[in-house]
């Protein structure tokens, strides 16, 4: 393929401070590189929009550096190789890497993953169940939360990609009950009845600790937070003795403008021997072919189930990001170039 | 000896709101059973005073039921057997036993340890060092916190019976920086000069954060808590990736009448992954052995140094639980009969 002269990239060009709108955010043609040696050009087809991004848009220096300001985001995509330069990619190679928010992108091919389409039903589970999504669920059930089989799970954020895919693994590995969080009646009624979850509920419908014990009354041995805030405190609250919390996310707090309070009463933490461990995905690369293992027997005789929400169009990147934000999404949300 | 027919004994007599007065507490004599078979009479000598019995005043059901009201508490006591009706227990023998705040005991062989004076430099190191305050500050930093060499430590409530060996131990097993933080300027010179700490500050004098990021400008590995609220979030904030708290006492929340705040910006647990482990030393006297070896050796070669506070007369018991709870001790407060 020849190289085009120019393809369209999402800027972020001004910094929230609280929700994130479509201004902070705009559809710029940039150049497009052709690649050198030891270089791919790789056509972008799905790109990943992420709660953890939100924290790259505030000019603070955490676990990733913040976004530029017009400069083209960052995060994971999925391409085809449109041109190789680089010895062992072919041009219509399937690539995973982490230049998204962009039609094209010329990387060098150490920073690509060539992919194999025949392991998965859909070549986006690499963007989800079958990757980091995938990978972040697991490694914080399992290794971080150190889950038991007959335990009780409780998992905020359920019908997103992580929390879905942490309260199936867990049946999956024999927990005893498993309970979840979301956002409407309707993901109350996905996560239930089309998840297999053994109950859920809306945390809407009053405060959380209250409808928590209601459905745990024996309490909770593992909780797996991708919420925070509320959620965290009705956790620790109704942790049995010698509970263990993952903390993977806290999308309730992205868009705060003050430091969000925490957990009232830690001196649970210690009447309860609690702990609680935060964790990033990208300490524990080590753990991926476990995980495939795992998750490709899974994927294979169809008893995990990974939905997906899909956006059209790089001009409607930033929209998706904004509704996954507000959780209008069920499982992955995904921009389809 | 004759059994007496009574002796003082410390009751509850109604339970504290927010901080314990004197009129919390009453003597009372009480009548002192003859030992039937299995049984031993017990005089107590030394009582232990300490800030987890604050939770039992309270009519809460925790990790330990509450005392009764108008009856002895309960706690940590070494006495000497006054009269024995069990084998292997004979008459004079140094005891420990958990019914302290009383004068006379008379309780199952079972319930009592007998000690060999000679193991230790003076019999109270059984209530201090040697015995579950040192199993504390051990299991939390080593087992709990799992502290390496050259890590910097920090601790609260330095100068107290936890902290002052948590410090030392530290050091002992080649911590690479100690900081403690104290309630007075003297207890600072004590903790750093009497020590050996690498550094101390007054919690009076500024924000904790503040005061802890000057005195740990590369962050903190390890946090041994024992005072909770201001102290645990600044703590949280001065963490280094990969940092590991061991919740052992959050003393300044003990009076408190709502439930108290918690460390706000709890993302930061995520983004330093950071792990937070509540721990009750009662869950790891399998460990007492190895503990025992260690401080064995440190108690025989001077290397540590537990200092005591004392209190003399089952009357001023109350006294002194509450000059512990306001800070007053330095070390281990004991109550000496």
């Amino acid at each position: 393929m020849t190289t085009p002269a120019t393809g369209r990239a999402v800027h972020l060009v001004s910094r929230p401070q609280g929700e994130p709108v479509p201004e902070h955010f705009r559809i710029v043609d940039e150049p497009v590189a052709e690649p050198a040696d030891g270089e791919l050009l790789v056509r972008n087809r799905y790109i990943s929009v992420d709660p953890y991004m939100r924290g790259r848009m505030n000019d603070v220096e955490s676990y990733v550096p913040p976004f530029a300001l017009n400069r083209p985001m960052e995060g994971a995509a999925l391409g085809e190789v449109a041109a190789s330069r680089a010895d062992g990619v072919a041009e219509g190679n399937l690539v995973l890497h982490n230049r998204g928010w962009r039609e094209y992108a010329t990387i060098p091919a150490a920073e690509a993953r060539v992919l194999d389409p025949d392991l998965v039903p859909s070549v986006t589970a690499y963007l989800g169940i079958a990757g980091m999504t995938g990978l972040t669920a697991w490694v914080g059930l399992f290794d971080v939360a150190r889950m038991a089989p007959g335990e009780t799970v409780f998992v905020s954020g359920a019908a997103g990609a992580v929390g879905s895919a942490v309260g199936q693994m867990a049946k999956l590995r024999g927990a005893g009950r498993v309970i979840g969080s979301a956002g409407s009646r309707a993901k109350v009624e996905y996560v239930r009845d089309d998840l297999g979850f053994d109950a859920a509920f809306d945390y809407h419908d009053g405060p959380v600790a209250e409808r928590l014990a209601e459905l745990a009354p024996e309490g909770v041995d593992v909780y797996f937070d991708n919420v925070g805030g509320e959620h965290l405190e009705a956790a620790l609250h109704n942790m049995r003795k010698h509970g263990r919390m993952a903390l993977c996310g806290m999308i309730s707090q992205y868009n705060a403008t003050e430091p969000a309070p925490g957990p009232r009463d830690m001196f649970q933490t210690i009447a309860r021997r609690v702990m609680m461990q935060g964790f990033l995905v990208g300490d524990h690369m080590k753990r991926m072919p476990a995980f495939l293992e795992d998750v490709g027997t899974w994927l294979a005789d169809g008893s995990i189930r990974a939905d997906e929400t899909f956006a059209d169009g790089i001009e409607n990147a930033a929209d998706a990001f904004l509704a996954m934000m507000r959780g209008e999404n069920t499982g992955k949300m995904i921009v389809r170039l």
